[in-house]
């Protein structure tokens, strides 16, 4: 009789007398026990910090998830082991709480005075309970049309239009299929409501005349008009005490000499390990198996400083320094030309120009080009079936299929997961897609009748490290008489301030920009309005924005490249797939480019044959 | 709705507020929830060493597995919990492979500071999922053929012959099923494929005329030609530096002043603790709470006395001193008349006589002398049924039935769990089968044209703390112009030494006997081959030579003799079940007599009533 209990094993790990986990078949499920997953890195490195080995002990879990095919939702008990437990601290809180992305199962916490290896500080084990793999695809519930294409794009964001543009240009037919009801993707201007002129951006704000040189090119070819971010005046600082202190633009705040030089310092050596990486390739296992955090921390950096760093992360993607890899975030700043300039609101910096007519302007432009029924808007996709070497079948929610010859996917990563692919996207992808996550970020866009900060010889610019917003930036478009700050209501501050009673809210953002530019009768006498627009609840987006983040080991382990690799006629496009620009509107463009390239030469070296 | 959960109690559990273990009935299966189970002797007391209690705890939940009906296959999850866990040690490891044998479930270890009562080093829980115990016996495939006799044997080793001469002798009749495609069981001479004379005994190759008086009336009664070992000259050790030194037969090494005190008090420590046991009923709970390592190190031994001692485990048992318990080992050698005969070459000791011939001529001869239809080769037994006072029904793996009175088993230990027995064998009986274990035994016989050693002044005796071969004895026969040295590759450096690719583990093995025989340019220049038998995986013999050993507990918790008593029409035999001469040839013919007896009067007072 043959035995109930499987062995599952990962790659290097069957010569163990152990495995990292059992499956037990049911009649209709399978329950599996993980071995304690520790936190190793791709060499078997260990992380000096506990909260590095929690997100490369989770990586494993999560590996382990996916190789029995079950999701982070059919966990049904945790088990944590914790060296050095300091119960003041509970560090593992948040990277559990991210790694379950609310799911919730049972959890004991074991601290414990070491663990089966020297510098082990963490352990987890999982019992989890999946559902079958079904034996063969569900047949579509009513397959109400089908179409044929070459291509079909999933998204009319940036990436996907770009993609579109490109295809078509080749003499392919395409389908660029969108589940909002509008294009623009992560871009998104709306009017602001109290009747002045001008957008507010929900998302995407800023590009350059510099380095962004396909964004600038599409300003100029759907001749948008440019505002220039107004860097004139002073800077402000709101500190651990609440209190706020102006300082010039472009230099450091006045920090005492001590903490200024350390802030530089880690300034600078952050400036000078991202230039070290290749921005389309980054491997540097060391920086892979630790959090930012740990990376700063281990550096030496002072409580003002990680502060510091803490802005840089919450403004630029909703997440701190410790829920992300010091590699993802060296490279992700490197995509960018470097911390220093995408971070810099002057010329060639991140932050420099802003659209007139609203970003979103620009993917209105390109669908309005393309032919007539290109895009198809409200067409989630459901499912996409590779059954086949020469084809692949898009399934939308409402049944109707597009068979294509190849597709480009330009959802953002986590979202990936919301599509059913048939056959399964390689363990990296999944991996990857799973592992990939958003921090909070809203901006909350105040608009006033006049900047009465301008006049007080301020900016604008302001940073917090107390919150709610983290970074001000003044987003006004004076020809159209509109005036607001747009407040970066980013990271756990501006997460407790979303959950607040909206009355609240406000009353606690204004009470902010009342201390940072020092006048709060001057914020309340010119306030015109509030607007913000929540991305943790975009379904579309992957519940996020502008950009997921990866924990330690996932580029390291997974590959740099594992998430924009081809998969038989499936190619990767979005944002995050870029090399450079990633997570801005240029990364976006780029990436729609490389796709489109992928695709148009793979069906030209396919056809050729027959000629 | 009736609860599902069902406790399960071991003896003297069910008083406890908790239970040992947990049934949760399922479908087609149960899932079983095992309580911690600590190393505690029958008698309550904790042995002071982690090694000792986890061979305990690891009894423990073995009982606990055969009360669920489940086997070591099913365990799903094992979480360890050490105190003062030393991470350049792991000490558990090998005793959890060994309990293992090859499964491999998810495993958590859990360094802890204490456990639930002072003392307690090792705790181990279990989550295991077992197969619903089959309602019914499946029906046979093919019922080919039924045969009856009085009495069928398994097994035509030196055991199962003798006991069918002794049925055979007292009437009845018989069959002897033997699973192999030769008689002879652990004994196998094979001829030298050099081209010389005589054989290489792949298997038991010693007797003595002194106090082994059944195999030397054997060899008398067959005509079978002694071969006197050799101990003129001296013997050689290698000590943990490689280096090889000589000493006279019968003395101890050259070590310095102090060792040789120590191994000397050691060595007559065992001799006289094991003098002091009953050779049948074996009894004392702290002697069997140990491993025979605890025993040795609790009364001080030095690294040289332990590894003198591992010498002796090795070349007897091909284990370690920390995979048995001390009452086993001590028990063993007071079954061959002491440790210090048990390992003698000379007159009466364990090694003083060989055979020309070979030792499978007594089984070959044997055979020939029972008449003709008695001995079944290639018959392997899949199944014994005892469904009625009367009978016993035996099946072979092609489906012919026996249909028989009595069953006379000789089956090793740890191969009675290859028969599907029912009902099943009474708990003792298939916990002792479980936890017996050979270790690693395989010999190496170096043939060479001349015995270079002897001209040397060496006997030709050697051992070794480093390995790859711990023991190595002459076997030459030179009536026959055959020239050998057998080296017993044991224990773990030869396991390390079997795993080599064939090249470099004969070239180990030529450079270790250059060392010790201080010529290698002679043992090249002699050399005719290199013959081996890996025992390991023999199925029949249960995958090991020449005896399996046991952890601490078995023979004190289930009791000494439970592997030898009969059930119902089932009675034991094999060498390991013999008082005298316990894995040894002499043993199992004793046991052969012995089992013969028990049936043979069975049988006549069964009869007797209805005259």
């Amino acid at each position: 009789m043959a035995t109930r209990i499987k062995s599952l094993d990962l790659a290097n790990t069957s010569k163990a007398y152990y495995a990292p986990a059992t499956i037990i078949q049911g009649n209709n499920s399978r329950l599996v026990h993980v071995s304690g997953q520790v936190g190793t890195a791709k060499d078997g490195t260990v992380p000096a910090d506990c909260a590095s080995q929690i997100h490369l002990a989770l990586l494993h879990l999560r590996k382990i998830l996916i190789a029995a095919g079950a999701a982070v939702q059919d966990i049904a008990k945790l088990t944590l082991y914790i060296v050095d437990y300091d119960p003041a601290q509970r560090k593992h809180a948040r990277p559990i709480q991210r790694f379950l992305k609310g799911h919730r199962p049972a959890i004991t916490l074991v601290p414990v005075t070491q663990l089966a290896a020297p510098g082990l500080l963490f352990e987890v084990d999982a019992v989890i309970v999946c559902p079958e793999v079904p034996a063969s695809l569900p047949a579509p519930t009513s397959q109400k049309t089908s179409e044929t294409f070459d291509v079909a794009i999933i998204g009319a964001g940036l990436a996907g239009l770009t993609a579109a543009h490109e295809v078509l240009g080749a003499g392919l037919s395409c389908v660029v299929l969108e589940a909002r009801d509008r294009v623009g993707g992560k871009t998104w201007s709306q009017p602001l409501s109290g009747g002045q002129g001008g957008v507010a951006e929900m998302g995407a704000a800023w590009i350059n005349d510099v380095n962004q040189t396909k964004m600038i090119a599409l300003a100029r070819r759907y001749k948008l008009e440019l505002i220039e971010q107004n860097t004139t005046g002073n800077c402000v600082l709101q500190s651990f005490d609440g209190k706020a202190s102006t300082f010039p633009y472009g230099e450091l705040p006045r920090f005492d000499q001590a903490t200024l030089e350390d802030v530089a310092r880690i300034r600078d050596m952050c400036e000078a390990d991202c230039q070290a990486l290749d921005t389309f390739a980054p491997k540097n296992t060391e920086l892979d198996s630790m959090t930012f955090e740990a990376y700063l921390r281990s550096r030496g950096a002072s409580e003002t400083s990680l502060a510091t760093a803490t802005v840089w992360t919450r403004a630029m993607l909703g997440a701190e320094p410790s829920d992300m890899s010091a590699l993802f975030f060296l490279n992700y700043c490197r995509s960018g030309g470097g911390l220093l300039q995408m971070r810099s609101d002057r010329k060639g910096g991140g932050q420099h120009l802003r659209i007139r007519q609203g970003t979103q302007s620009f993917a209105e432009a390109f669908a309005r080009d393309l032919p007539a029924g290109t895009v198809r808007l409200n067409k989630p996709v459901a499912r996409v079936v590779q059954d086949g070497p020469s084809y692949v079948k898009v399934v939308d929610t409402d049944g109707a299929t597009y068979r294509v010859r190849k597709l480009i996917t330009t959802v953002p990563s986590p979202a990936l997961s919301h599509i059913d692919f048939t056959p399964r996207l390689h363990p990296a992808k999944e991996a990857w897609s799973q592992s990939a996550g958003y921090g909070f970020y809203t901006k909350a866009i105040v608009v006033f009748k006049r900047p009465f900060w301008v006049t007080k010889g301020l900016c604008g610019l302001a940073q917090s490290f107390v919150g709610p917003a983290s970074v001000i930036r003044d987003t006004s478009s004076p020809a159209d008489d509109k005036h607001a700050l747009t407040c970066f209501m980013s990271g756990p501050p501006g997460q407790a301030w979303a959950a607040l009673p909206e009355a609240e809210r406000n009353e606690k953002l204004l009470e902010q920009l009342g201390v940072i530019y020092a006048d709060r009768a001057a914020v309340d006498s010119n306030l015109v309005e509030v607007l913000k627009y929540d991305w943790a609840d975009d379904r579309w987006a992957g519940y996020g924005c502008p950009c997921a983040s990866l924990p330690p080991g996932v580029l390291d382990t997974l590959g740099s490249a594992s998430l924009r690799e081809p998969l038989g006629n499936l190619h990767f496009a979005g944002t995050e797939t870029a090399g450079d620009w990633k997570g801005y509107m240029e990364g976006a463009v780029r990436s729609g480019e490389r796709a489109a390239k992928e695709v148009v030469g793979g069906l030209s070296s396919a056809i050729l044959p027959h000629l």
